[in-house]
This record gives structure tokens, C-alpha cells and sequence, in this order.
């Protein structure tokens, strides 16, 4: 028999928690012991002698859940937003009497996304030059998308710390926009048409050679294996870890 | 044995010219009979016995060359820029008393790029949205690339004469340039990257389904087989042609 | 007012049929007046008042329903598979005997995946290779896909009719399957691969250049403008016709 | 002034070695105190004061020159092919009685094709399904390329020692070779295209996600970088170092 994990899930009835509660149904070592809605008291997770919380709700109520859990000795794996600084400060001072809870939280649960940034940035100091495409459907309506972003954020830093010199660019006649925004010296380009869903291609370029690294995130099904990942390892991961690479097996 | 061609090259010392002298020297079909620089006189065209001029040379002196070889009687194939409409009106009446002569004007060679913006073009009609991404060597001046203008202008001027309204765009929030420079309502988003030459790439996008066409000039002999095919074909199509387009099959 | 046009629907609580549904509901000009299930009977077509017959149902039922619609001077457009030589054969005559009566039989309703194998097979004579990769979900049976097979047999038939030698290859060693199936003097490659849906890409390369022209379907909704298309054109298109391309207007 | 290494390059008449002293007089801080061909002799390279023995020759003359520059107390960077067991073996005796020498032998230069399989193979373990394809010019001999097996090899160790099933595959009818090859469990697909040089895509998949990892070689010039980062850090690395990656700052 398999050794099974006793899961919780809060916002079970939101898109992401609904197709939570397939994921873990489907997986032979996880038991869901309980799944809350909006209006459901979190005292029933007492009851329920469920190890692991995973919160998939709102802003409003994540931190108030997360003190919940940890109060209550259970590990907890977030997906939702709103965890600013002094949220994190406080949580990591709950976290600092109960040495033995972990709390991962994570703005971004597809693996592939998360590979993608951590590579485009290991790698962007290798190459003369570096720009981001991002791709999404046509409802958006913030451009650049959190994710570019971040990425170029971190592509920033890796290049700034290594001493490479800004991507080589001799225009000099330029139609407004062409050549993409500018996050902390790096390019970004934001496509949006019609049938696609979210997109990000890193390009590297130097001397003869194209370095290509490309995520496409088709359908909501792709945060779950993240989450699973999150769920089977924030055991052996006590105090707070923010973002999903902190689980992540990448030393090369 | 073959049937041969008689092929006059102009401005044979150029980096185009250069191409073109080995690749008419390798057709089996062509004979090159003469190949001449900046400072060689005209006449000795006359002389050569050539059917067909190529002019690879300088705008300053197109118009004069191409002048030259219609008096006399040759066909020609032009790959220099600066034909303005004064130059064309000029040369179409010319050729209005020349009625067995015939000159391509060709402001692109690549068969795949040519062909490339055609299907681009014929295609945008039948998707809600369309974008075009053009990469190039950093060491571009302009932005975005002339390729890609036409290819927008093209796509919206399909557009408009089917009724197409423009691509969707929810985008209320925008770090500045970050969706790309608008032509003729067609957003163009313009890359630069060591290591590439010029591409393009064209998304055409729908419920639930993506078109992609894109053309990579890795290498300057790209333009050899479009110049091949001016020289092949000039003969066939009196008057003043524009655009290699005009040359090729594309009836679907 | 919009002019409105009647529509029955055959096979309406079948997955293409049920997103039908959807997308005639949507639309401005098309009242969808019948809307019919597999043991409901063809008689309800005739007072229902409907114009056009949309066909998506099963083999076994296609012609029994496209012969009832003709024979009651209804217009059809058929989404089934299942017609081969014998059926059309027997249809055509059925129509000559209605000069009035449109029949439209698409294999294939995904207007950017007709496109892209019309564009291709346009293209492929002016390059000297060209090879295909069709990508699909790892629960596909058959390798290659029936779309990458009728592209790479349009593909031959052009290069065949202009008299394009085969695609260089220099491989002297090769580990068995690397380079492909061979369909018709084309080289196929089959991937397959959790997380895709239905995907095609062309590659057609030449001396210095690639012209690649691909295909993404992310979901069923992608054949909704191809039905409708359909529909609104059946009516102009007396006679048969099998295929979508037969009603683009792809002449460039 | 910057502090300066003296480079002795053997082979500087091959196509690689040309290329190499272009790079080696480029970079700010290295000199050439010697570049020899063929029939020069290694005696020469004692009196040149070379710290650092690049050698990009040929299978029968890399030991023997190797071996010299490490009895001399030289490190040496190594691009030559034909290291076998047995040559490893003999050169680690060597170096063991010098253990200041540093020798890196890299079968590959390509910064971005080292990067790239490196990262494919970390990020293997966290998909259901990989392919590769490699796309090469049509004059290249054997199917799949060195680098694409190679690639196939560290991937399947990687999904092996982390217990990852095969890739799933549903396909019972197949034309002959569309699945492509299979190195070690790993599909890989070769495609041979005209204007093509050498290129190679990892596509990795998993519920509602890809990861495409991308590298183009256009040119030579792309084995520059790395043959400069291997001069610049082999006095670093005293010992035996085989790859490029060893010199990668890889960790994550």
C-alpha cells in the first residue's frame, strides 16, 4: 500500500481549485480529506487530520488561512497573490516558533515557466544579447506580462552581477514601439492574437549562434503537476520558501 | 545542348554582384558575356551580344543603365534601389515604344520572403488577429525593417477591402512600446539580436488554432535564385513588371 | 435587419456538433431552425423551413442525410468522413438532376490548416528541399497524420508537375527511423507528445534561406470559421464540391 | 594595461584554427605567440613562452601534442576529436605527476549547444514526454547527429535515475520511420534541409504545457566564445576536465 499524504484544499470551487480536487483524486498517494468553499469554516480542517493545507482562494483571506494552518501544526502550499513584504515578515515570524511547519508559496506553480526563467537567466551571461517575446490571448490587459517581467528582472541581475555590457543595438531610425519596452535594459515584445493562451520565448543571441528557450502554456491543467510537487515536498522544507525553484532539483 | 542565355552583369565588383557572377556562372543555361564595374562604359554591352542586363549597381546610375539596355534592345533585371514613380513613369514610356522588351524591378530577390508576405497577406483575411515579428543583426539601423512595412501594408490593405475589423487588443495597462509599433493598424514588434541576418515571421491568429509563417535569410546567396528567375523569365514578360511576385505561380 | 439564413443540424449532441451549435447561436445572420440527435427523424427537416443541411454525424449515416437534404432542395455542408469514390459518385449525379443545390464535403474545417497545406504545396517548386513535421497528443494512433500525408502528396504533385528533383540528402548512416517515413519523396517526421493537440510545420529551404509555414490547432473551436464559411457560401457554389480551399479566395 | 596570456594555437591553418586566431588577436587580453601548422615543430613552443596550448589538429596528432604541452608545463585547451578510453587514460597518468596542469578536451565549442542539452536534461525529469530534433544542412552524412545523441544519452539518465516512465506513445499503425529514431528511449527526429547548418530543438511536454529549448549553430564563429572562456579558465582548473560544461557556472 502506498503511504498515503491527507490533504485540505481551500477554494475548492474556483477554476484552479476545481481542477485541483481532479489532480489530487487522481493521484494514488494523496487522500483529500477535505475541500472548503467560500463560506465553510476553517475549524473543519481541524477535524479533518489533514497534514498538508493548499490554499487556491483570494488575497482577502490567504493570510488569514495560512496563520490558520500553521497555528494548527499543518504545512501549507499557496497559489494565491497578494503575499506582500509585510505579509511575509509576518508569516516568517509565525514560522520561527513552529521550526518543524513549511509554507511554500508560489505566484507562478507551471514547472515548465519556472525551468524556463531560471535557465534564460543562468544563461543570459553568456550572450552578447538577450530579448524577451511574450504571447498571449487578447483579453489581457496588462503588457508586459508579471512573468516577462520577472524574467527580465532576473536576467537583469544575472548579467549586471557577471559585468556583461547591454545588448549591442545600433538603431537609430526607430517607428514608436518597434523595438519593445525596456525592463532594467532587457527588450520585451508583448504579441496578442486571438486563440493563444500564454506564451514566452527567451532569445540569446551571440557570434553565429541562437539560444532558444520557449514555454507555452496551453490549458489550467498545467499548474497541477507544480502543485502536486509542492503538496508530496513541503514537508521536508520547514520555514517559508517563496517560489517554486526553491523545490526544484536544477544544480548542473 | 542547352539552349544558352547571353547575361550582362552591372556592377559585378559589389557583394551582390559577386554572388550573381557565381551563380549565373554555375547555371547551365546562362552564359555570362559580360561583366562590368563602375568605371566600364556602357557600350561594350552593345558589343557582348547579351539578350539580358542585370543592374546590381548604386541608385545614382540605375536609371541610366536600365536606359541604355531597353534602347538597345536588351531585357533587363533590376535589383538596385531608387525607383521612384518619376523613374517608373519615365521607363514605362520608354517601353511603350519598345513593345518586345521586358524589365523586372525587383526590390526583394528572396523567393521566400516574396513569397512569404504573399501567403501572409491572402491568409489575414480569415483570422481575427495578425501580428509580425521581424529579427535582425543588431547592427540595423532602421526599425522596423522595409520588409516588414510592406508586409503590414499588404496585410492591411487585404484587410480593409474584406471588411476584416482590426486584431483584438484588451491592453489597458502598457509599459511603453511593449506592443510594438503600429502600421496601418498591424502591430510589428522589430528584434535585434547578434548572431541573426533577417527574418520574419508573421501569426495569424483564431478560436483555437494559430497559422505561423515565417522566412529566415541566413546568407546573401539567398537572393540567387530570384535573380535567376528575373533573368529566365524577363524575356516572356514585356513591359515593366514590379516585384518579383508578378514572376512567380501563386494561383491556389 | 441582418438577412437571416435557416440552418439544421445534423449530429447536434456530438462534441463538433454541440460547439456547432454554439457558434451558429452566435452568429448575427444564421438561425439555427433544426437541431437534430441520432434517432430523431430527417421528416422534422422539411418544416423546419431550413435552407442548409450541416452535416456532422457518422459515416454510416452521411449519405442517407445528404441525399434527403438534396432531394428536398436543401443546401449541405458536410463535416462527416466516410465519402469515397463510390458515394461522391453517386452524389454528383443526384445533383445533376438539382442545378440549384449546393454540397459542400470538407475533410478538413480548419481554414489556417487548409491554408497552410495550400501555401506549402504552392511554394514547394521553388525551393530545393522540403521536409514536414507533424506534432500531435500522445494518444494519436496512427503516424503520420492523414493531414500531413494529403500535404505531402500535394507537395509532390507540384514538384513532380515542374519538374523539381528530390529534396538533397547525403545520409550514408542512419540509425533505422531518424530521417523519417517517406510519403511520396517526402520526408514525414511524427512527434508525439503530452500536452499538444494537433500541429504541422513545412520546411522548405534553399540556398542561404528557409521559408517555414506552420499549423497550431489548440482546440475544436478552431473549426467553427471554416463551418460558417461554409454556410454562408454553400448557396453561390451549386454542384459539388469537396474541400474548404474550393471556396478561399487564395488567387495572389 | 590588461594583464595578458600567451596562447600558442596548433592547427592554425584548418578552417577551426583560422577562425581561432581571428578570435585570439581580437580579445583584449591574450596574445599569439605562436600559430602552428602542420609540419611546424612543437619545439617552438618552448621558446614562445605559450602558457596556454590550444590544439584543434587531428585525431592522430592531438595526444602527441597534448602530451608535450603538459610535459612542458603548458595547460592545453583541447578541440580535436578522437579521445577515446584508452587516451583519457594515459593523459590523466600524466597529469597526475603534474598537478598545476590544467587540460580541458571539449567535443563541443558551442556555448549555447552546451547550455542547451545541460538544461534539456535537467529539466527532463519534470515532463511526461521528450523529443529532439535535430535539423542539419543536406550534405551532413549520418543521422541523428553526434550532439543529438549525445543529448538523447544524458536525458535518458536523467529521467532514468529520477524513475520518470518512457514517454507515453498510443501509436499502433505506423509508416515506416515517422516515429523517428530511438536513442536510449528518446525519439529523435533528423531533418536535412538545403540552407540549413546545424540545429537542434528539445521539445519537452506535460498536461496543458511545452518547453522548447532551441540552439542554432549559424556559423562557425558560434565555437569561438567557448574556445576563449576555455583559455581563460583552464589555468583554473588544474587536472583533466572533459566538456565545456565543466566551466560553466550551471548552478541554479
Amino acid at each position: 500500500m502506498i503511504e498515503q499524504l491527507s490533504v485540505a484544499l481551500l477554494g475548492a470551487n474556483g477554476r484552479m481549485g476545481a481542477e485541483a480536487v481532479k489532480a489530487i483524486d487522481a493521484a494514488a498517494d494523496l487522500t483529500l480529506v477535505a475541500a472548503l468553499g467560500r463560506n465553510d469554516s476553517l475549524e473543519s480542517l481541524v477535524s479533518s487530520g489533514a497534514q498538508i493545507v493548499v490554499d487556491l482562494t483570494v488575497p482577502e483571506s490567504t493570510e488569514a488561512n495560512v496563520r490558520f494552518a500553521v497555528e494548527h501544526g499543518m504545512h501549507a502550499v499557496v497559489g494565491t497573490t497578494g503575499w506582500d513584504a509585510g505579509r511575509l515578515a509576518r508569516l516568517e515570524e509565525l514560522l520561527a516558533d513552529r521550526p518543524g511547519v513549511g509554507v511554500l508559496i508560489a505566484p507562478n506553480f507551471a514547472l515548465g515557466s519556472v525551468l524556463a526563467s531560471a535557465f534564460a537567466a543562468k544563461a543570459s551571461k553568456y550572450f552578447e544579447s538577450v530579448e524577451i517575446i511574450e504571447l498571449h490571448h487578447p483579453d489581457k490587459v496588462d503588457a508586459p506580462s508579471g512573468t516577462a517581467v520577472r524574467t527580465a528582472q532576473l536576467i537583469s541581475a544575472e548579467r549586471t552581477a557577471a559585468g556583461v555590457p547591454s545588448s549591442p543595438d545600433a538603431t537609430t531610425t526607430e517607428l514608436e514601439g518597434a523595438r519593445g519596452s525596456d525592463v532594467e535594459g532587457v527588450r520585451v515584445h508583448s504579441v496578442r492574437l486571438s486563440g493563444l493562451v500564454a506564451h514566452q520565448e527567451v532569445l540569446l543571441g551571440g557570434p553565429g549562434e541562437q539560444l532558444t528557450i520557449r514555454h507555452d502554456s496551453f490549458d489550467r491543467a498545467s499548474f497541477m503537476p507544480g502543485v502536486l510537487l509542492g503538496i508530496r515536498n513541503v514537508a521536508a522544507h520547514p520555514g517559508l520558501t517563496v517560489g517554486l525553484d526553491g523545490y526544484l532539483d536544477l544544480g548542473l
